[in-house]
């Protein structure tokens, strides 16, 4: 399936979460996160982050599609490589 | 159609990009907007952004799913509602 994964998290926990979610899908933009995943890894991935947020303010939303043709992306603007920033 | 979109915008455009975004989508997440738009209102509210933003360093990402009931969305933390913390 394919995910999308959105954060809006308190400042100390910003590279916790970011590292977390670098082990299972593609930065793409500031606070967002996708890619193919499988239910497991998304489970195992949801749990570390679980560990990390303070649910009382912060905030992790996902969206996910079964199959990646039915979303359609478009970008506009830059599309950042941050991955390749920070070799 | 449900679209969902991301921006990732230098400080001095971000609230025009908002002030767009509003009109056509639901704030939920810093820099998030997701919602059920039609095809020609989603085409002007690109077309008003693309008047704002500079290509050169600003990014918008924009993800379409023809059938919001194809997609999936869980929040964890926080559901923050924006709009009524701007009333």
């Amino acid at each position: 399936m394919f995910v999308i994964i959105t954060y809006d998290v308190e400042e100390k926990r910003v590279s916790k979460v970011h590292k977390v979610l670098k082990r299972y899908l593609t930065w793409t933009q500031n606070s967002v996160f996708e890619g193919e995943i499988t239910e497991g890894k998304l489970k195992k991935c949801l749990a570390s982050l679980h560990n990390i947020v303070n649910k009382q303010v912060d905030s992790i939303h996902v969206y996910k599609v079964q199959n990646a043709k039915m979303m359609e992306k478009t970008v506009y603007g830059q599309e950042k490589n941050f991955d390749s920033m920070f070799l």
